[in-house]
C-alpha cells in the first residue's frame, strides 16, 4: 500500500533524497553527449548538496569510506550538465561532461566489458575499452 | 592496494558478479534506441542468471523481498539488447528495448523530475513525466 509521504515523495516537488542505512543514494553518471552511462557510484548527503551547490561531481567512496570530487586526484572532473531524481527518491541520475576518462583503469567508462551467455554461464568480452589515460602513472605518482 | 583478484576481476574475462551484503548489485537499465536511463534496480545471483538465460530483464525487489520479471504484472516488459558489467563487477548495465513504460507510476522513465538547486537545498522540477499507462488500473485490477 502506498502511504500519502510515498505519494508525496513521488509526485511532489520537494526533495526528499532517500538514503540507505548506510546514508547513501546510487548515482549513475551518463555522458551528456553520447548517452553512455559512465559510472554508478555512491552519494551520501554532503556529496548530493556539493554536487547541487558546485556543479561538479561528488560522491562518497564506500571502500575509502570519504567523501571526493571526481577528479580529485586524477583530473578527471565531470561537470553536471543535468541532474534527476528517480520516483522514490533513492538514486540520481546525472548527465556529465566528463573530462578525459571516468573509470580508474583509464577508460572512457566503467562498462568496458559486455556480458554474454556461455554453456553453463556467462564470460565477459572487452567493448570500447582503449585506455584514455595509464592509472599507474596518475595514482601513484 | 590492489590484490591479484582485483586485478583479475578488473582486466580478466571471468564472470564475477560481486554481490553486496544482502546478495544483490544494483543494475541501471537505458533505452536501447534513445541512451535515456529508464531505471535503476537491483539483481541477485537468480536474477541475473534468468537475464542472461531469457534477454528478458529480471529484478530483485527490496521492498517485496522476492525475484521479478519485469512486466510480470503490468506488461512492460524489458527485452535486452546489450548487458555490460562494470569494472569491479559490482554493477550491471543494461540496454534495452522497453515495451511502454519503465515506471510504476506509467511514466517511460523514472527519472522523470530534474533536480535544480534553490535557495537553502534544492527543489525538483517535472520534465517528461508524461504517463503512458494508468498505475490504478495496471496494478490493482
Amino acid at each position: 500500500m502506498s502511504t500519502s509521504a510515498d505519494i508525496e515523495r513521488e509526485e511532489g516537488l520537494s526533495f526528499q533524497p532517500k538514503f540507505d542505512a548506510s546514508g547513501l543514494l546510487t548515482c549513475v553518471a551518463t555522458d551528456a553527449a553520447s548517452g553512455e552511462v559512465l559510472m554508478v557510484a555512491h552519494m551520501n548527503d554532503e556529496a548530493l548538496r556539493r554536487t547541487i551547490e558546485s556543479g561538479e561531481a561528488w560522491y562518497y567512496s564506500r571502500s575509502r569510506r570519504a567523501l571526493w570530487r571526481k577528479g580529485e586526484t586524477s583530473g578527471q572532473t565531470q561537470r553536471v550538465v543535468e541532474m534527476r531524481m528517480d520516483c522514490d527518491q533513492d538514486a540520481v541520475w546525472i548527465r556529465v561532461e566528463q573530462v578525459g576518462a571516468a573509470c580508474h583503469t583509464g577508460r572512457k567508462s566503467c562498462f568496458y566489458r559486455r556480458i554474454e551467455g556461455a554453456e553453463g554461464g556467462a564470460r565477459l568480452v572487452f567493448v570500447d575499452a582503449e585506455r584514455l589515460f595509464d592509472p599507474d602513472a596518475v595514482y601513484r605518482k
